[in-house]
């Protein structure tokens, strides 16, 4: 049985008893076969040294017993990490970011405790994942949807509190952890609080309105290790009326800029109020076609003339956006009509092209056709889907993955230079770390998933190769020092390089943010039990060792 | 000369020579006379015992100097109260919920540091004002909008942080500070943080993306104590290109239930992109006929069918509901046939009426024809205005104010028999108080300038009669308690009244939120010197005093 750091045997097994007591001895794991489902299988440490292992785990069944469970780690100092379903492979999976921690599995939790069909929001707790929400909803015949990232297992918590964004329209675009209203959160001292309008006893309308009175403190709990979230409250949508969208195609390398301002402006106003996707008719990463990828090396610039010839050729445009419109069909049909009018105003030689107009309920021809393992669409149409997931690392070089990826996942300015010099940059440090980019970065753009930037996202591979996987690391370090040194930073990042990534990303007037997150953590968490090192916030007895701000003094 | 309580006076003559060595003697301020500017002219404490005055105050001009100034305050345990501009009188105004604190007056930060006409954002200090935005657009042919609240004369900060709302859309609806992104904040001890992407060094996007990496703070800088802002972005609009509005009316009291569902649907899912107003055909409250006048005492419930028989005769509804679209007229069109089609198939009898269709830029007739005081179209145009403001206070029986108001604004789910239940709730507790309605309870409705609640806001009278005062006061405290037990919490609440307010509003689980902020609070401010009693925020030593819940044992 492995011990948690910090912690003497007997501590830990007179805890154990304890924690027996508290959620029955089937409900706290300690055997190796048990604890290795906590392992995180696309680890780039996987068997060398540095990978995050954890000790135990523990799974309660109630806000009351997360409340005891903290006492006790609090009495004997244990280390513990919560996680919901710990379901991102990609960002760190269920693994803690300090090694041999327990871990607070929050599965069992999964009641969706308030559905509200008038208003259009829910109460759910950390296990309740998207598939299970959707269903609920399905087997009730409630008039609702939601927003669904890809893949669809994890959960509606875990996702806010990472921060991780979706595909659909919600009232505050995809980002869920802006969808959230209310919480319920353990406090490390095991102190029990419920925030917003939560705070009064009798509130009718917790789901409702995010604040209350007085600070707004949600936020501090999501991308950090301040309180354990055992309740959450989310805006919804009524039922998709209408799902349309529609193509913009511009000749021009140049147009880019225009493509994405015009682009700005119409969904900074809520005019095309769906996820926008960019791309290139001539060279997207996904052309099959052999004299086009011969024109797309792995790296270094791309020979414009060559390309524009082909394009020509090929009669096609240079770059695309590709607008959702999540409307009923009559109003989709004039919110496209003036994209059209303020495209075709701004960029000479632009043209159209529509895709999709579905209206909802879908019919049985319409939902077969959809309700297909690997159509994007369904993600964002609301429906769940695990599709996105088996593809996330497949591309013409690796066209059947066995191995994991870990995300490189750099914001980006929403603008046309910006996108043009991170390209150069990013193609260069490819170049200079030997890193094969399978089709060259002149060839991407971003993710523009948030309202005002994009994640210029891109997998590093993780296997069974213990140098290659070092070499990844080292690679993933470069990369977010060379974006860092771009002004762009992090949007999330594995939890196994969090410190390393706050250190490079957060050096604003001698990390005074991470100065600052140290003050709150050690008031909240005097003991320094919860999480520690998630997001590279260490408590005060680790923080000399762990966290590079403090030890360059 | 007035001395800050718990500071001598030979060490505030100290203090008072550091403040004049750092910002100039001209910018500290101890004379009677300029100490009164601070002064809450609408005070019900006004001249009485338990007014909050001001002892002194000190308008630094930068960054730097308000580090200065928070390190000589922690040197001499110098209270000292933020303010941005102190305009919304009837919150409190300027002066410092702990009385005898220093004011820290920002007016003087009013650079408008940044404008992004490509992704619409600002970043500003906290004295830029509403008109002087608007102005900066105008001024310089910026194809900007914003969203104003009435009256425009506050600071686009101090109305986030207060967390106050406006009319017109946004990509967050109209709530200020949801659509702030990046805060730069000096803290208690006089360190300075950048938060959300600003924390990078060389960051491009401080104002496009608000989280960065790592917890997510900037909430907990509103309606609170724990830092003072010195810069915020904000995201913005492009400038308006049409505005609608239509009515819905519905013939009969029950109606309401649905005239407020079907809104619910169509704003959650974006269609109505505007503000809704509710109101009564019939009894509207501004209603001059005085048949339906003499119909509607300033108490007890109405004769509904009295009414009912008035609407008929009168050919109109009984209730009405005002949809504003901020869209292109095309699409604005689509989105208000798209509600009638769903208004028509949920409600037998209802009917509709086109009241304005804009396009932008405005023709000089009908500029001329809105840019008149008094037109309430302005602000909804973002247009800002006094003109609400002067007409804040009037009614049909006080026609010409010359006294001030004290807001009453408890937050109502947005549900028809919510609304029922209130109007009775607060009728009655007029009449147990004897407070002169103006207008019975039963012919209102909240404002829903909020995404899914409504404020049922109501003034209580402040003049210079002290014993009428005293008993505004009381019935303020017997109203918020009235809604407390009823579920409904305050929105945002007068200065002098956070304690109390707080006491009753956030009792969940022995006031756990309320010692949470103070764990905070402890953590940030040791030495207690900012904002003192803010949000009922009290520091270590004077909350045994101070805090109800503390001193309650």
């Amino acid at each position: 049985m492995a011990i948690p750091p910090g912690v003497s045997e007997s501590d830990f097994n007179q805890a154990l008893q304890e924690f027996e007591n508290i959620v029955g001895s089937e409900w706290v794991f300690t055997s190796p076969e048990a604890v290795a489902l906590y392992r995180d299988t696309y680890s780039p440490f996987y068997d060398d040294e540095g990978e995050r292992l954890t000790s135990a785990a523990i799974a309660p069944d109630s806000s009351e017993q997360v409340q005891a469970i903290m006492r006790v780690c609090n009495r004997y100092r244990i280390p513990i990490y919560p996680i919901s379903t710990g379901k991102n492979l990609g960002y760190g999976s269920a693994a803690p970011a300090y090694s041999g921690s327990m871990v607070l599995d929050l599965k069992r939790m999964d009641r969706i405790l308030e559905v509200d069909t008038r208003n259009h929001t829910v109460l759910v707790e950390p296990g309740v994942t998207f598939f299970q929400i959707y269903q609920h909803f399905r087997d009730n015949n409630l008039e609702l949807d939601l927003d669904i990232p890809d893949p669809a297992w994890g959960s509606l918590i875990g996702h806010a509190l990472d921060r991780g964004v979706a595909h659909t329209y919600t009232d505050f675009g995809r980002d869920r952890f802006s969808t959230g209203c209310g919480m319920e959160v353990v406090l490390a001292n095991g102190d029990l609080v419920r925030t917003g309008t939560g705070a009064l006893e009798t509130s009718t309308m917790w789901q409702h309105y995010r604040y209350g009175v007085g600070p707004y403190v949600d936020g501090i709990f999501s991308q950090s290790n301040f309180g354990v979230v055992t309740k959450m409250g989310f805006w919804i949508r009524p039922r998709h009326r209408g799902f349309r969208t529609g193509y913009v195609h511009v000749p021009n390398y140049e147009d880019l800029e225009a493509l994405i301002d015009v682009e700005c402006e119409l969904s900074n106003s809520g005019i095309n109020n769906g996820m926008t996707f960019f791309g290139s008719d001539v060279m997207s990463p996904f052309a099959q076609d052999p004299e086009i990828r011969a024109q797309l090396p792995s790296s270094g610039p791309l020979d414009l003339a060559a390309i524009d010839r082909l394009r020509q050729e090929r009669n096609t445009g240079f770059w695309w956006a590709k607008l959702d419109f999540n409307a009923p069909l009559k109003v989709s049909a004039a919110q496209w009509e003036h994209c059209q009018d303020v495209y075709s105003a701004a960029i000479p030689g632009c043209w159209f092209e529509e895709e999709i107009a579905l209206e909802f309920p879908l019919s049985e021809e319409e939902k077969a056709r959809l309700n297909t393992p690997g159509n994007p669409e369904m993600v964002h149409l609301g429906m769940p889907s695990l599709a996105r997931f088996r593809g996330g690392n497949r591309s013409p070089r690796n066209p059947d993955p066995d191995w994991g990826h870990l995300w490189f996942a750099p914001l980006i300015p929403k603008r046309a230079e910006d996108i043009f010099r991170a390209q150069r940059v990013f193609d260069q440090a490819y170049r200079e770390r030997g890193i094969d980019a399978g089709v060259t970065y002149f060839a991407r753009i971003p993710m523009f998933w948030h309202a005002r930037v994009g994640v210029f996202l891109a997998s590093l591979s993780v296997g069974r190769d213990i140098e290659a996987n070092r070499k990844s690391r080292e690679d993933f370090l470069y990369l977010v020092q060379v974006a860092a040194d771009n002004g762009w930073q992090e949007y999330r990042t594995p939890s196994f390089f969090q410190t390393e990534v706050m250190d490079m990303t957060c050096g604003f007037n001698d990390h005074a943010l991470m100065r600052f997150y140290e003050t709150l953590k050690d008031a909240v968490d005097p003991n320094g039990i919860l999480s520690a090192g998630r997001y590279g916030i260490w408590p005060e007895h680790l923080r000399e060792e762990k966290a590079p701000w403090h030890k360059r003094g």
